[in-house]
């Protein structure tokens, strides 16, 4: 009887080139789809709860897949872990409902943006923050950014060519804080939304930036927003600080702020 | 007229196979050389206040050098922050007194050692910690450690075959703690001495875990350093954990908690 396997996995997206399968290319379903085929022999579509671009990282992406496989989630979970390279990483395994997809399913997402402003480069984060030499003012973008609070149409933040059905999402908490006392060179972007439209979170970073510099006024966000044109937004930010942090479902089980571990 | 610069560097040790100069390796020693060189033409001999191991990191090392040439320490600061590569950075220049030597005037220096006892290895901090997979009681280690506090015969954690005069060193601070509630399952070992055998820092870790494991008692710390035998203590636990901090001069201009960064 095929089962559905709903997995967590945290990946550094440094050397993957995102998420999605791509021919020739290291991406993180095409490990993770190997290692189930070492696993169980079956040729297993895993489907993540959304697509990672190229150097984007995640905490906790969710994907589910089907087996035929009578394997516990927990021995998945422990041969998973044995399987996947050491840049990507089991959390969590357990059983769906049989119905479960990651992506249908999605209730929320939160995503985490790390910029670096010190006036020496942060030599160990490299690969997980944006370095700006220039000093940003976090309790300014954190005002500014309360105008995206709510259902809106966000078509001024989506890359171009998207073929999106309605631009219309609801962002249920936007908080920019920089992280005093122990990284005070480190301002963390938190976004909880429904849904992203693409590249969303790293335009609206590249928007508020503006504001933290003092290049534009607080009221800006409000006014890109209401333009519904990517071209007034500011630029979309790199890849290499944005976090996927967590996905809520609707599914009781599935919906805890920390993960089941495995031990 | 020759003079002395003193800078302070940070590195990522992953890709460095340590401080020292060696033919056919990349050392810390010989990138900054090799640009100070293409800086003034001179063949510079840089001392740092101590060698550190390959995979080693440092967050705060201190090197003197002596030059003819008559660009201000500040010049020299931002020429090097622009000739050195993305894994090593220069956080402070400043002139020195002209018989400063950064390893005879040493009068403190700080290393930190992070271990992460997590049930999931966490896939950002891969170069920058030592991943254990048992729970460890951080203040239990806390309070064994400070049995090393004071002047002591530290030779049950030099490691063999040391070429030192006297392993008599005094430790001003040893503090283990768990990181909460940002990182619960990163501990930090923070230990301040006014110098350090070869491997000793990584030496005292490998005996705390024993404790912080339960497999010793808190009164082992005191043993192990009585018996002035290396074979008694603990492993040498690995170096992607340890982070050379600081190291704290008695010239007052040199003296400051947080270096005079180069904006």
């Amino acid at each position: 009887l095929p089962r559905t396997i709903r997995i967590t996995i945290a990946y550094d997206g440094t050397d993957f080139a995102g998420w999605q399968f791509q021919t020739g290319q290291r991406t993180v379903q095409a490990e993770l789809e190997a290692a189930l085929k070492r696993i169980t022999g079956e040729d297993i579509r895993a489907v993540a709860s959304g697509r990672t671009d190229s150097g984007v990282h995640a905490y906790g992406q969710v994907v589910g897949f089907r087996t035929e496989s009578a394997l516990s989630a927990y021995v998945f979970g422990r041969a998973l872990a044995a399987e996947l390279p050491r840049d990507l990483v089991i959390v969590d395994a357990r059983e769906a409902s049989e119905d479960f997809h990651a992506i249908r399913d999605v209730i929320t997402k939160r995503y985490r943006y790390v910029i670096n402003d010190g006036p020496v480069p942060n030599v160990f984060a490299r690969a997980y923050c944006w370095q700006v030499r220039r000093r940003l003012d976090a309790e300014r973008m954190h005002r500014a950014a309360q105008a995206w609070v709510g259902q809106h149409d966000f078509s001024s933040f989506e890359a171009s060519g998207s073929p999106r059905v309605s631009a219309v999402r609801t962002v249920t908490e936007f908080a920019v804080h920089r992280r005093e006392p122990d990284e005070p060179d480190a301002i963390w972007f938190e976004v909880e939304a429904d849904g992203f439209l693409y590249n969303m979170v790293r335009t609206m970073v590249g928007t508020l930036i503006e504001i933290g510099r003092g290049v534009r006024p607080e009221e800006w966000t409000a006014e890109v927003l209401a333009s519904a044109n990517r071209r007034v937004a500011g630029i979309t930010v790199p890849p290499q600080g944005l976090f996927l942090m967590r996905v809520h479902y609707a599914d009781p089980v599935a919906d805890l702020n920390k993960p089941v571990v495995l031990g």
